[in-house]
């Protein structure tokens, strides 16, 4: 098989990058190596094939004997398929107001998981087991949806992070109490990255349950991963991947991605990557007067309030979003492929954006 | 960006094919080629891009100006987001008992899409108007699920194919009932090349209003589309395949694949070469003493009755399935990457066990 | 509290009664005093009342130490909620393509439960060891709905009765598979009747792990109950019934209806006499010449072909339902109020229409 | 029909009368006049029955012509029908965090009508415009719930109530970002008999679009309607009903109830003794000192702060349930059978409990 990239023409132009999205930026070339590597010939599908069998090993060296690791395609399928393989159908999920899984999924933990989400306004993303408490009650009585589980989000939504002291108080906590708990982890290395930890460390050995296991967001052209940690906390895990669509045919393509970003350590590195930019644009943003970072800077994002205009002006040249149009904050992502020279023509651009205005 | 192979093992042999799936194939050279081609620098996530822009034109060509494409990720993924866009929550789809969407979704339709099948029994895999009839009843009576919508696969799951005359006679009388007609397309390229018609004749101009459109099938890495053929009858698509988690984020590489596929003529080169290997082995076959075709072979499936232990003999060198246990019957299924020396080896080895047996 | 008629008027004609269901009946005279009994003073909402506590005494009366009851509002909600009790998210339920269930539940199992229905077509209504194979296969196949429940009508929508002895091969062989057994009983005095057996003799006896246990049919105003056989077999009925909109607040009158019926013997003299009338009305039809019973009359059903013609003009007096159109099969259900004048009335003007016609 | 009460024992202490809500009292006694004035004879099943038509009436002479009443069950299932029935698959509520669908339904709009609900946190259970606009947002963001309903409850969870101009003010913002307006009228009636004002004049005459009409509250026994103010709100309210297993077979019996209730001014006289003993219980409450009251008294509730233990010791002889217990704060609710009596011998209760306390 000969690649004749001559004939397939290339629709976008390269040379754009922004701050926009982890999901903005492409494939990361190691990825797409394996992605070849991967095709020709026949494999069984739907996950018995050579790939998703290493799949498994590779997930078990990271997170220990037990692990299981079940390729889904997307994000939300990661979350609402984990989310329901440890709750019964009365069950009710503890979060962050902040949670993907709360403003972003279009309600498909409730559409389509057929879940409660029991919301908790936050000032960091951060959920604790007294945030927790808030709405971990009534067992036992029918009239409430179940608050059987904890999700909370590493790194967060906000480019925060959770310590290792306070993942362990909230699994301790979510256990004393019968629920279980849930990370979701599209960001899961960024984490580990800032950490400095193995990712087991921060996961299955605080007592986490149950894992979005996040590949996306760090080069890979799609493909997540639902991880059991616990596998006493889940039950019926393919079932409710195949039912809730998130069952790949060609499952070798997810696998071998996934393969190749946690079997070595190039998660790590794009991740650490990716947070270092994100430190070195809060550095530069730091500097500037007039712009006011609104949050931690401890993975890969960085969120900061512009005057009023500014923003709109700087999008012309780099794309970004909104956070919170009422107070002016924004929010920039760093990726694998930001370079250093993105992130200073970048601050260069808001100091003269600012000086304009 | 360079590709470095080297780096990156293949875990599989290569040299290995079967008759098991279209699924057990890989990817088509040029594919891999676009997906490259469409790698490298930022895109807007979740549609907004340069490949699902064009992708759009590429739809219009064939389908006509209006028809719009949804990338999905997967077959089932694809059905139930198009039958929902098409029916109230109370609606029920008319379709044979051997349809996908009733036999192979693990419920997706009624758990996900919240709507009932009522299936039909049909010899040949086809739904005619007499056949849909048996179902298409007691409009206004509020206990009954209510048929809105008929679902067809063309080339069916029995390798078994829809004249135009047929599709229109369907699609005729479904409207005269108020009801909608979607094509379960996985394997539409198939069926054209086979008419030896554009995809539009056999679809839009018979009067089909939503179509999944198949790629994995076909040769690419993952990826379907809904198509909205008749704009009239489908609502919500863009929510609806967000909450149904069939939204990809960087879903330029889905649409780039389809783009690859659609744009020339990759799909009907495929699909018409996996025809042919089906007629080869349909050939062979019917020269073999022993093997009984059970099935018209009008698209690129072969089923026949095997001896008993003949089948199983047969698979510790070629994989395939079973089709129905109780009678012997089992399925081949040829793919844009089977050989004539494939076919030819397999036809000789069936000789061999039958010989043998 | 005195009651006061002459303040309220009857807007209806109260001598009208015909052979269309046992739903258009009212309220048995026994039943109205046990709510006026049960009336006056507070109660504890929910459940917690003295009628409730009472109706758990009568049930397990019944069926035995640990049979659990559950009132809940309809027919349909019995079904639903006891059927998700037994199943997993993945579940499916064999049943016949007659049942209540798949055909006059607007796709409630489907769509409110989650479940998928893998219907069997049969002769009779019946389900058999035999039948239940044609849908019961596939578990661990993760892209088939897991066939984890089977679910037959005592008596059956056509009017048939299993024997002691077919249930116990259908409640030995659903075992067998792992799977639980599921009973509409929303006429199963009437089959206690007709068996002249105890409820428990072929129900929990012979191995049915849950009921769906009548009432309204059998004259309450409303209510029927949820009772679990097998405790081990179902989890989360509480949860289920409050989710499913199931729960009555003022849940004491549902129980003392359903303590009425089944405390004493009305449910069974009710039940023989619906039963006796039907028989009395197959005996005169089988004396008609032009009329075909066209099926067994085993509980208070008759089944008949009629002339074309012949159907409407007796409705003009007698309302009743089609059941076939196609062939003119009409279905005359008998109740509890329905008299022998009722019956000879009817038979003479099916003699007069026949004449006439 | 003789009534003999003498067969049917009463099992409970017609005596007891406590605080604890509306669900615990038991039918006013011109609804079981109705209801026995309804029975007899043969009545067609599911709606079409001389009530249900008279049903129709005295909605309409209430609402206005073209208001159109669906009998229902219970309250949840009112919500949860009538919301789904306004919303397409994709819509979102936004409601007070207090509302009984969002705290008292199991997730029932959730996992049966597969809406989300978008909760604010509000000081007196009461929407207002600008509370509504934090959730309402985000419009042909596919990512995001479609907020595309308000649902308030009149009179409140809290015992408040809105205003007709509140009311009003609600609508038209409603309506001006295209969402419609649900209002929970399980307690309309206090609503109306504290307002002094007809029905409609705060309903539809405001731009209430869907209402959940309330029974069981004030009186009946079981039975809610949805009533369709604005009927192009709303479609397919027959089906879901049906779907939403809230059909009752015996139908004559629900509307009954609802037409002795609303047809003459049984309705208002309930609903107004109930108001006149809140005020009258917090007047007395007033003047004890160590009681505290805690929210307007506007129609059949008392909140109030109780000293540590004196809750528990007051429930030994009545009936009330905690509201807070962080604050201790409790609920008590009156209703259309608690008496002067009652309350003034509850009131010398507190006091001797805080006496003794």
């Amino acid at each position: 098989m000969t690649s004749s990239l001559s004939q397939t023409p290339t629709l976008h132009d390269r040379s754009v990058r922004g701050f926009a999205s982890d999901n903005y930026s492409g494939v990361h070339p190691e990825i797409l190596d394996a992605l070849v590597a991967a095709n020709g010939g026949h494999q069984v599908a739907y996950g018995e094939d050579d790939y998703t069998r290493r799949l498994r090993e590779v997930v078990e060296d990271h997170f220990g004997d037990g692990a299981e690791a079940f390729p889904v395609f997307n994000g939300t399928g990661a979350n609402v398929t984990a989310l329901q393989s440890v709750l019964p159908r009365w069950g009710a999920v503890v979060c962050a107001t902040t949670a993907h899984i709360n403003v972003d999924e279009n309600g498909a933990p409730e559409r389509i998981g057929g879940m409660k989400l029991l919301g908790v306004p936050t000032d960091d993303g951060k959920l604790t087991p007294e945030l927790i408490d808030r709405e971990a009650w009534g067992w036992g009585d029918e009239h409430r949806a179940q608050p059987l589980a904890v999700s909370i989000t590493q790194s967060t939504e906000l480019g925060t992070l959770y310590s290792v002291e306070e993942l362990r108080a909230i699994a301790d906590h979510a256990h004393s109490l019968g629920m279980r708990l849930h990370v979701d982890g599209a960001r899961l290395s960024n984490a580990a990255a800032a950490l400095g930890l193995p990712l087991r460390a921060f996961t299955r050995d605080v007592g986490v349950d149950i894992l979005s296991f996040g590949g996306t967001k760090n080069g890979l052209m799609f493909g997540e991963a639902v991880v059991v940690l616990n596998p006493e906390a889940s039950t019926g895990l393919p079932y409710l991947r195949k039912m809730n669509m998130q069952l790949a045919s060609k499952m070798r393509f997810a696998s071998a991605q996934l393969v190749a970003l946690y079997e070595g350590d190039l998660w790590l590195r794009s991740a650490s990557h990716a947070n270092a930019m994100a430190a070195r644009l809060r550095a530069a943003v730091d500097g500037i007067d007039g712009v006011e970072a609104t949050r931690p800077t401890q993975s890969n994002a960085v969120f900061a309030r512009l005057p009023a205009g500014v923003a709109d002006r700087l999008r012309a040249s780099f794309r970004f979003y909104d956070w919170d149009q009422a107070t002016g904050e924004v929010r920039w992502m760093c990726t694998f492929d930001t370079t250093e020279e993105d992130v200073d023509a970048f601050a260069d651009a808001i100091r003269r954006e600012l000086a304009a205005g």
